[in-house]
């Protein structure tokens, strides 16, 4: 396939030094799910770590086999010739820690019970994942990134990697990010959380016990994410206010927009652990750079020393362009190197994953630019 | 109470004579609960009906004894002196058909089956309770209002009535509306009438078969509510990111915000009926004086002759002021009187509720316009 990685083979790498986690618990040992694009330098300087958001997986690029027709979900941005340039840059990209595609989750086996974890699995926070990253870097003997990227959740361990191992990554690329989570950002988590806990099938995250799973609480939960993803213009290009095939369908379907709604709810829920989501999303309500106000996001921010690209998308309402400003506010206040771009787009939050010219043309400009430096070319 | 109506006592209005209804079915008989306010005048010209909205009922000023410290839903601005001044006007607000304060709806005995309606309530619409509100006017004697007046739903009721009864009113004010829903508006909707239906509890509508209700779906239901009526600095206010007095309580609430969230949704789960929050959605989901876009809005006004006063305000993402002015708009190619203020608001969508000097200022410098006209001054 043109520009594409082709076929990827994800890997399971073991990690079997324990884990100390932030809220206070450990895991004893741990798998990450890996995949790999592209082929590292003999000095290991062109590694490009890519980090998921709420519902990624390390799937990003490429395809699992010949018969697949679903490529990986950030397959528009890495390959060869792409902004991601795979002929460039070697690329890392994961499933997180409290995953479930395959890194260790609420789904494994927990080796001290010898069940599974289950709602059982520690809280998990951004500063964790960024640790299980850095174990993964020495693991591939990476010791620098050339560049860490990612987009909404994946953005805000960018940012955590340029705070917590500065000298680590050369540049951070943060996308529709937010320092922190609002009260209303929270309020959604905490009505998705609700929607799964109050499922019958849920049994207090116990549910593997009984052979079922809370899928209609989790589809509820990504009906109401789903709403957050796509701006209110993409909603009516998309939908507007068209009635299905049949007005009033047997199911009590009235617009298009509740089939399309129940759909991916439906879809989401046969795959998706979830404890995971729970865990997810508390991951993000936590994350706050700032310690809930106990310093100051330039605070925070001087002892980066990467350069930053920061871009959001003006109909982006999760996590809106002033959000990814106050991000650039303070690096510019921090005296550090942030580029800025506000994307014209009609698709929301979810803009980030969807092809765009110009978001193509200033994300490409941004890595060809880190591959310059790599090569100490002015 | 100072410039309070007082203790006022709700009548059950019996109307025998069946409705036909405008998606198909009609009703045979219904009775509507009733709150008036003031004293109507000998020449029955100064009536304002105050429509409710979603989860509204027809206790909008007043106190139904002298125990209860819980006013009507509007008592700010209903009563001597106020906005609308019951010195000078006599104020009806009725709980609407479907609904569950009093007036036929789903809770009520079905006089063919002898069972309570339940699932079987027909769908209402708005031009559906118009209708039933000019039987009422009817009822008592008046014959054409000096203003129709409402927030939201109760909005979109004094823009049916425009347009339905052109000659029964004299003047609408349109407060935090919509012309029509958007695809993203319907989502939310579709995701709050969806908790309710997957409540184990909701038996397809029949859980009073069952001696039960299915309180933690509508709980859920009114939390996504809640979030929409609240606007991100209003919450960002009032809970920011704030923990509660144990953080990770025993209920695994983290956040303030999820703190009253949770509380909030099990306060009206407790009282609001689950099939008239699906049966009031609905109605909001339908309406659209274009007709799907057969005509166009200012087509549809040109057959109305009252005073229009249009109120949005600044952070209302539910409504946002942008809908507010397509009816303004319409209303100015179809060459009618209408004023229209964009008030600032840090409240969101719930402003319309909420007490503020300007927006009392303007609404009641409309009233005490509406008064001076009936009583001839220029």
């Amino acid at each position: 396939m043109t520009s594409s990685v082709g076929i990827v083979i994800p890997e399971l790498i073991a990690f079997e030094t324990a884990l100390d986690l932030e809220r206070g618990r450990s895991l004893p040992r741990y798998d990450l799910m890996v995949e790999t694009y592209g082929t590292l330098d003999a000095d290991k300087n062109n590694a490009v770590l890519v980090c998921h958001a709420l519902s990624g997986d390390h799937h990003a690029a490429g395809y699992h086999d010949t018969e697949s027709n679903k490529p990986g979900w950030w397959d528009h941005y890495i390959g060869p010739g792409k902004c991601i340039d795979t002929d460039l840059f070697f690329v890392v990209s994961l499933n997180n820690l409290g995953g479930c595609s395959g890194s260790t989750g609420p789904l494994s086996i927990n080796p001290v019970t010898g069940k599974a974890y289950g709602p059982d699995f520690p809280e998990i926070t951004i500063l964790d994942w960024v640790h299980a990253q850095a174990r993964l870097a020495d693991h591939l003997g990476i010791e620098k990134f050339a560049a860490i990227v990612g987009g909404s959740l994946g953005g805000m361990q960018a940012l955590q990697w340029s705070i917590t191992y500065p000298d680590r990554l050369a540049a951070a690329l943060i996308i529709a990010a937010t320092p922190r989570l609002t009260a209303q950002n929270i309020a959604f988590n905490e009505v998705a959380r609700q929607a799964i806990i109050r499922d019958p099938n849920f049994f207090d995250g116990n549910y593997a016990d009984y052979d079922v799973i809370p899928a209609s609480g989790v589809s509820l939960a990504r009906m109401v994410g789903h709403i957050t993803y796509l701006s209110d213009i993409a909603m009516g290009k998309k939908f507007g206010r068209s009635l299905p095939r049949d007005d009033h369908d047997a199911n009590g379907v009235n617009f298009a927009v509740e089939q399309y709604l129940r759909y991916q709810g439906q879809q989401f829920s046969g795959h998706f652990d979830a404890n995971t989501y729970i865990l997810m999303t508390r991951a993000l309500d936590y994350f706050d750079p700032t310690k809930n106000g106990l310093t100051t996001l330039p605070n925070v921010l001087k002892s980066t020393v990467c350069k930053f690209l920061i871009l959001s998308f003006t109909t982006d309402w999760r996590f809106s362009p002033s959000r990814s400003e106050e991000i650039v506010d303070a690096l510019i206040q921090a005296d550090k190197q942030v580029s800025y771009t506000r994307l014209e787009s009609a698709h929301g939050h979810d803009a980030f994953l969807i092809p765009d010219a110009t978001y193509e043309r200033i994300f490409k400009a941004f890595m060809n630019r880190i591959h310059l430096d790599l090569r100490g070319i002015q």
